[in-house]
């Protein structure tokens, strides 16, 4: 089946320009001023429409286990919700118990998320060390396409990881050609500020970005990147949510160190006076880590897009309905985080960001999926419209509007993290694979369409840092 | 006639991949993994080369008029030496005298270009302002494919531009969809320097960086910004040569200024002991403005290419000769000021940027021709190689070196900035508008063979900055 | 006549220890910790209270002229006001006319300034130049205890200083051992935003602030900033009043750079709110520059207190009524620029500084007179509590509150910028050159009681630059 | 007895003055302008000397046990060391092994230290965290005088003090009103740099250096500064040795944080290159940690103390022999660290920072006494030359020349760190609770003359910060 997309104005992250796009076979077969339809194929008018790669969320946790329960999208509806939202890819976490080993927490994975909607890849966690996570991480890396690992500097008594586990895998990553991640909260001070709140009867939701100030965001960030500087590695940070902590990214990268950040589009436009809200549930509903932050960071997340500084934009997508929430109202560091977003992420980025003057088309297309694909060494395959490509387009009426709500939402769930907002700028048609997924309201997700994404070690700034760590 | 390249490795600023690249009637034609000869194609080999678009020089002064004589390269020897090391397009300026109309001087400056070799284009200078020069920047944009306008913050008694010119002519430029750009000198600073300095006897070369300090340039430099951003315009600083004002860009960028920033090769690689040579020849024929600078100054300019702080490489080539240089022995102030770098450009910054694992191919793609494209928007007219760009390539061999010396090089006059310093990485074709214009040291210039680049209003970027002035 | 301060807590800038203080003779006899009361002695009882050196005000503008008409707060009344306040100086500024002798207008200000209740010294304002204005500087230093130069670097077709100027004067000052000081703004980036206001019909005062935003004042504190950094000199600027400038001090003395920084108890305390106000009264009454700012500044100004980065607290106090401020109500630009504040300085800034905990009593009596009195050269005779110096102190009681308003100020005029605001921590008593001038609201200002300070040059800092401008 | 010291400038940290000083007692009884001598006394002219507070090294480790030895200096030889260059009292550590009691090694410290010919106090370690040590910090501070804790962040597998201790003790220490101070390195980071650097064979002292680079103790000042934010407590850093740290400390205090930064006299003015030495003795001599850094450092060290960025100076003064330091030629990871210093440091600091305008004489008894006498508590018995305060003084030639010297030093030993340095501007007497303990180099220093000078927890600062923390 072959679709032809006629007369839209092609976005990349480099130009932008009026072509048709001939997608068949799951490609791009062709860019071109003009084409023929091939016979048989659908033809897509795209005139007023802007047509850009597929958005790919590099951070959700789908169906993920949480005491008994899991999150209310699995891998198959919060694909799908993406698609409906013009994201064609995600990158979940696998995320093994300290003592698991890490191909047993992979393989489980691999076979939940075996009914995606849209292709799927994944970051693997190291939550402890021993000689058997030295080995996963090379046969993930050399056997299963992971290439990128994942450390919590959080959650003390959980899945914290040390500096001495932090050491220890990111030597062994960039020996791998694989990319060191990080959440970036120091878990020992969010540990005491949990326990003084308690401790003072502080116990509701409003509690929580108390105990997440960003200063101890900042803190972790600037040690993760002590460490990669020090051991020459790479470093890309996850949901960077505050001026401190971008503010430490910058620095280290205009010295030329080789650091990438994530925001998330919850971070880039809700803020903290959603805890002060009375309802529990409602203020419950935005527990999430690191947490919403006061209005002026959201104008430095902002502003790290715009300078380069901060590369991808993810969501975070961890869905928890009122009644999992609510399971522990008298203690907030016991509320399950989460928040959604993998459906809204794309508006809302292009409403306030593009709209607003702050990015181009082009840099929409840069954030939403071009550094991603990029950083994370699965570009040229994604992240751009060009013959060859995976055909994973969304095309993108700049002139339409929507109100977001969970009343429209495809994503499971009872709550919306952007309610209410009304945004300019949003998908017609959504093609993943080359499969019309979506179009004008329709879904039309399949379980099992979506493909496991191998991403290939040593992406060019790996080589380009084997240069500057043989010159140690 | 065409021209198949076979089996090379590709570069462009987003990816690097192998294909064949055919070139017919001065335009790429297509770019595959595996093309067919055409009858008659002229087929070069590839194999174990890079195949990158044609460098483009932002910053050139060829056949500059001064004081009755004129620099050693005219515009055909200059684009020649151009081709000889792999750069296909430059920029150059513009300069009317203070009361001299705009218009005649361009018109001037166009038919000294009409002998280029290679393709060039023109910044125009506003040095003084009136209705007159108010109108013919848009005579300038809208019928001459100008697009961008240089201001020259130093030059006391000359050409210098104070602070309401600069208004001025930023405001105008920005209505046009224009560029402002500046040389960032406090000329006020100069002037009182050069005159302590000649007050105190000291009046040789040695004297020409103590009269501009980097805090000289960084001053010019956040004014420029300060004036850019209170009149929310795009800004592009030419030759940056400080970590001062390369701060002062870093910052701005970091709160979402569309600033852009220079950089020469001679700044990269050399630094101010060339000023303490007793040889007066030698030391004067460094007299450039800004100095060549300490050598920490360097370090942090790669700092700022490799973070994207600084966006374009250029040469500010304009050479004198030695008795050019010598005319005022007994006054550093009035020794010409320039130095070349046109043709040993792309060879310097890929050994000191490539090799040492600084940047990797597309980030040298990027900073020698595909930002330069974007920021004066001829993109992807120029800086790409893709289907439809103009056929502007070099092939390179990462494994070939070279000693650059004034013995060998192509350019005119008896001096090279980069004398005896050993390269490895080296163009062995440039191709220029489909022409095979340099093979392995043999040199096919053709003077007239260059076009004139009209280059269009309105980049991407003034869109953007619309939707945030319309907020104001 | 000798007074006995008996059983208070003294503050010095540099520690604080119970006391008892004996002044007599215009002088402090004796600091020690018992002291009998001479016969005839007034005997103060201060126990609970502190004993502070009298504040100094080094910036205010009593008897202004503008227009044909005087700003309300002559010198009499003004420095009576802040004998209530426990200011027990002020320095105030002579502002020659360009084309004005500087001898003329110093003399013409001096005269003026004969019936002050307390304490007075002037800078100088350089607002032309030419041979006498060199000559007078020097007159000023050497003869009449000048030693500090104002310079306007906003007023455009007025007052302003440009580049030239600035370089001529400063360089004067430094040989003088005199202090370049300067208000900094750019003034033409404020003339054309007047101008576009204007244009637009945005008449009102609430246009005010838009023609000043902080990156104008931060453009101008940079440039003096690196205009006292190429000539050597140390640099004062007054009434910094938002984070951009304070930024580039904190830069330049991170570097080691001797440059000092004053911040209005307004800029401190009161926000751009005001501007917000319907009432056109009260909008103008709040017209002065730099405008006050929004929120976030403040909070940056007190962390420069703080971090040791601004060093002198000020009012700018200069005080037009209502039906002065309503003379051009269809042109912002033209309402009368200037609050009042010399008598609520001293309580506004224990408020909010000491009570919060951001200063300690100490860093109090640093920022309102120790570091003025050393800055200016007039440390030890004022600024702090010790035997000889002058006997100008404040008795302070810090549980006792007030509600600042201009119902019950001893300032002349019809408005308080501080209007409602109520303050814990107050003045009980003030001693000015040995006369107890204010106890319990009982103000006994005498006309001509206050002396004329003359300031020698060479202050430490200039010996420390000598030795520094000696290894260039 | 009595000492009338006459006609001298008295340097105090606010201003300078002429006048006699009168000592008595151990006290300072007098300083006027014009004193007469009690019988008996002995009268000292200081005509053409400087007259400052004796200094205080706020960082030494006489006697320290080592493997079974101890470093050359005793409590006797280190404290009569610093008496023959002006230095009248030292803070040393207590360091309790793990597991250790606390008080314990505070009374085995305690006995060893009664011999010292100059006044002596303690900072005392946390090394270890449990209930006995949480107790013990109380005993010390409201029983013994002690009112700072030492945390060593490097050291790991040895004295290392985790996240989690760090918490612990900075809380405690803050509610006891003690400061918390920290040697920050990461100790993780440079474990993993000297296992790399050994498994290379790279075994020697040149490795010592390589294996803690600047970022490491940047990573640790951060993370220290970051903990301290969050619990609100002051913190006080230990040998600032790089640029990075330094503007760690820098940031944290423009945003009002109360954070303080020793440097040593050592990172001053020494750098790298001594571990390039080719001589074992020469380069393991200098091994000390942080290491000796690139000079750049230097000159951002100094601008630290200009800025008021760091506030003391400090030696570390921690001697040991060629036999000592050679004990492990083939791992450098177990050369004894440690260098001297406590003789020399007052002179380093006058030549190389008075001498070339870097500081004022104020500013040099700021750094070399009053800051550590205010920041630990004991100004102003200490740190100024007031009627009341200890007779511990220096009288200084500012004229007088010297080339520093292993053979000429008192201090114990083989090496000098300074050696062959001249400077000029030295210590003609010191005065030591009253007592003539060097005069011309006749050092008559008596073992057991100095005395315990117990601290007492509190000072300003914790007042102001109990204020702050009370709003959280
Ligand atoms: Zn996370
Ligand atoms: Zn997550
Ligand atoms: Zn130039
Ligand atoms: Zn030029
Ligand atoms: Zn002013
Ligand atoms: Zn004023
Ligand atoms: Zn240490
Ligand atoms: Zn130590």
């Amino acid at each position: 089946m072959s679709i032809l997309i006629r007369g839209g104005t092609v976005v990349n992250v480099d130009t932008e320009f009026r072509a048709d796009v001939l997608c068949e076979g799951g490609k791009i077969l062709a860019v071109a001023a003009q084409l023929e339809a091939p016979a048989g194929a659908e033809v897509i008018d795209a005139g007023g429409l802007y047509v850009m790669p597929g958005g790919i969320d590099p951070h959700t946790h789908m169906q993920l286990p949480f005491m008994g329960t899991v999150t209310q999208d699995d891998f198959f509806s919060g694909t799908a919700a993406g698609l409906a939202g013009g994201t064609t890819s995600i990158i979940d976490f696998v995320i093994p118990d300290p003592q698991q080993s890490l191909m047993a927490a992979f393989q489980q994975w691999r076979s939940w998320a075996e009914k995606s909607a849209a292709d799927y890849s994944f970051h693997v966690a190291v939550t402890w060390w021993d000689d058997s996570v030295h080995r996963d991480m090379g046969t993930l890396v050399q056997e299963h396409g992971v290439n990128s690992f994942k450390h919590f500097m959080a959650y003390k008594n959980a899945i914290m990881a040390d500096d001495e586990i932090l050491v220890n895998s990111f030597s062994r990553a960039v020996e791998l050609g694989a990319m060191p991640t990080v959440h970036a909260e120091n878990g020992e001070l969010v540990y005491r500020l949990q326990q003084a709140l308690l401790t003072q009867g502080k116990t509701g939701p409003a509690s929580h970005p108390l105990s997440r100030p960003p200063v101890v965001e900042a803190e972790a960030a600037q040690r993760a990147i002590a460490i990669a500087d020090v051991l020459h590695t790479p470093l890309y940070i996850v949901h960077v949510s505050c001026a401190e902590s971008l503010a430490a990214i910058t620095l280290a990268r205009s010295k030329g160190q080789r650091v990438f950040g994530e925001v998330l589009a919850g971070h880039l436009t809700v803020n903290d006076s959603v805890y002060q809200q009375t309802d529990f549930a409602q203020a419950a509903a935005h527990v999430m880590s690191p947490p919403f932050r006061a209005a002026h960071h959201q104008q430095a997340l902002w502003q790290g897009l715009q300078s380069g500084n901060l590369h991808t934009t993810a969501t975070d997508h961890c869905t928890f309905c009122a009644a999992q929430k609510a399971a522990s109202k008298d203690d907030f560091t016991r509320i399950p985080n989460g928040c959604g977003g993998i459906e809204e992420r794309m508006m809302v980025l292009w409403d306030a960001g593009v709209n607003s003057g702050k990015l181009t088309p082009s840099e929409f297309v840069r954030v939403t999926s071009a550094n991603c694909a990029q950083i994370f060494n699965i570009y040229p395959r994604k992240g751009v419209i060009a013959a060859g490509s995976d055909a994973d387009l969304v095309l993108w009426d700049p002139a339409a509007s929507r109100t977001l709500s969970v009343k429209t939402q495809f994503s499971r769930g009872d709550f919306n993290v952007f309610e209410g907002r009304q945004v300019r700028g949003v998908p017609t048609h959504t093609i993943s694979g080359g499969r019309l997924a979506y179009q004008l309201g329709d879904l039309r997700a399949v379980a099992g369409a979506g493909q496991y994404v191998k991403r290939p070690p040593y992406s060019a700034v790996f080589a380009a840092m084997d240069k500057m760590r043989s010159a140690y």
